[in-house]
């Protein structure tokens, strides 16, 4: 069960003595929006009295933001906390996950009860027919990450609109991970949110994590028409995970348009940068849609790396995938120049 | 299941237009510290990376506050998340409540696949020899709150030995609940803190959201000596939930050392002043402990008090105490006065 994670900055520290410049977590380099600051500065002041449990504000929010109802969204402590909510409240038989995937989604079945079937995606990892063959009646609950952590893929539209129908048919359970869509620079050619309204088996997570500089805040939602099923997940955690400030941070976020568009644009123009300079150091790149790149190296670059001050993220915990594999977050044009100048010395 | 709470603010805003004076969170009535809410401000410049999710710094010192090792503390998004993180880490076949008892303790248990069997305590709710003889082999799990919640009342010393040396025997897990102990005029003398080494089947939990004016920032600590299941206890859910401002506010909370002695010095001196106003208005008033006060009232309460801008917390939920009882928090002498004068208003 892989359950290491990107972006433990602090176990470098304390290895090292200074933390690294971090290419391990898929965050936004651009730190934090001002006006979400701020805003957290604001409701310091506030935090002696309870969080609302039902987030009502923010809810309201995030649904007109997504053109759904409020009794549509349900926010969690980031989508990782959603991921367990989900998995707790559905209690399914039998779930499928397409490997290579985000370690949470199996930890968070096998504590509901589940040891999922993972599907294993063939390089380059693009999700195929094959896995819409493995949606059967006898399959409650299926994990899709769209575009894919840690490759990047993403689905075909029309693959993923007949996933989606042959979830409805076979009365299956369909969790769609979209915390890095905000990246794409088609989103909405992407999401499954056109899907909600027709298709209550499924359920849409987001998070503010990755978009808005929010990774230390803990804030992300999930979107579904079915209220019932966002109740029972509603119901099987704890009522105040998601805290005073996180709340009044995501109304910010909210409000905030220039930073999202300036971080899309940042990635846009580094992230075709980077996939050509790396294989141009020989490494094989995944062609990711994402913040982040996927690619393999034959020369070990952890240790190499750490004694440079850089931390990317080792896949060896990502099956199928192994310690030959480094997921590298998308950063500024200078970060990234830093990662592939000390590549350059470590391969040649 | 017991799972609305006090503390909902919002939805009496929504209600009533205005926030009430609320009596119904027992939170700190002294608003944020100010070295609390300067920790808050000076992180939030930082949230765009993760929280450390092993709360490194975080978990030293409360280890150091609390004379244990580091491997003894897991941090949680409030004393709440670790509740459900132990029911889900022990999973047990049978566990044991005293009743009444705060409702998440239930919530847990059922989403772990456990129906617990709750032990009612004869008014005036104090734990008796009672509760030891139904603790035997069959008894996976014991959860008990000391000072209770929503009674305020202790488990006397040499009973509380007593449940946890027979849960040594009987091989049960004891779940001990101390988030309300910082409010007792002798903390010491109340806590299960000095049988932890002894005693790898006990687990205390502690929380910063009533002592240190931090209900809205999230977070609570365990303390066990049994280091296996606190690592059980942080697999059974995702691994961010404890903020990066939670941990800034935590690490100041701990250096703060005024508040948390004015803080105790209010409940100390207004807690018998207004159990004895209570009483002197023809209300019944359980001799409670905390930073609260459980009375009952043949007089409707909630609609007259609502009216008058002011939230108690009706205990209807609270098995197996009725409607006719009512909880309310111990605020500064200015703010008890506002609800005693509503209450003569209501009651003469």
């Amino acid at each position: 069960m892989n359950r290491t994670h990107g972006g433990d900055w602090a176990a470098f520290e304390q290895e090292y003595g200074a933390p690294p410049l971090d290419f391990s977590a898929s965050v936004s380099p651009l730190g934090v929006p001002e006006a979400v600051r701020a805003a957290i500065i604001r409701a310091a002041s506030a935090v002696d009295r309870y969080p609302d449990p039902d987030c009502r504000a923010l809810r309201a929010a995030i649904a007109a933001r997504e053109g759904v109802a409020p009794e549509q969204v349900l926010c969690g402590n980031g989508a990782s906390e959603l991921i367990w909510r989900a998995a707790l409240a559905a209690r399914p038989g039998r779930a499928l996950l397409a490997a290579p995937c985000f370690g949470e989604y199996e930890a968070a079945l096998e504590v509901s009860g589940c040891a999922p079937v993972r599907v294993p995606l063939a390089e380059p990892f693009l999700p195929t027919e094959a896995l819409l063959q493995e949606i059967n009646h006898n399959i409650d609950f299926v994990i899709l990450c769209n575009p894919n952590n840690p490759t990047g893929q993403l689905i075909a539209p029309p693959l993923l609109r007949r996933i989606i129908a042959r979830c409805a048919e076979t009365g299956t359970r369909l969790l769609l991970d979209e915390c890095f869509a905000d990246f794409l620079d088609e989103p909405e050619a992407h999401t499954g949110k056109g899907e909600l309204s027709a298709n209550p088996q499924l359920l849409i997570l987001r998070a503010f994590t990755k978009c808005c500089g929010m990774a230390g805040v803990r804030l992300g939602y999930a979107l579904c028409a079915d209220a019932a099923f966002l109740d029972a997940m509603r119901r099987a955690g704890p009522p105040w995970t998601v805290s005073t400030l996180a709340q009044a941070a995501g109304l910010a976020a909210l409000r905030e348009e220039g930073y999202a568009e300036r971080l899309r644009a940042l990635i846009r123009a580094e992230r075709p940068r980077l996939a050509a300079a790396l294989a141009a150091l020989g490494l094989r790149v995944v062609p990711g849609e994402a913040n982040f790149l996927l690619f393999q190296s034959r020369t070990p670059l952890d240790a190499p790396l750490h004694a440079r001050g850089i931390l990317l993220r080792n896949c060896a915990d990502f099956w199928p995938l192994d310690g030959t594999w480094y997921r590298a977050a998308v950063r500024t044009r200078a970060d990234n120049e830093r990662l592939l100048a000390a590549l350059r010395e470590v391969l040649t």
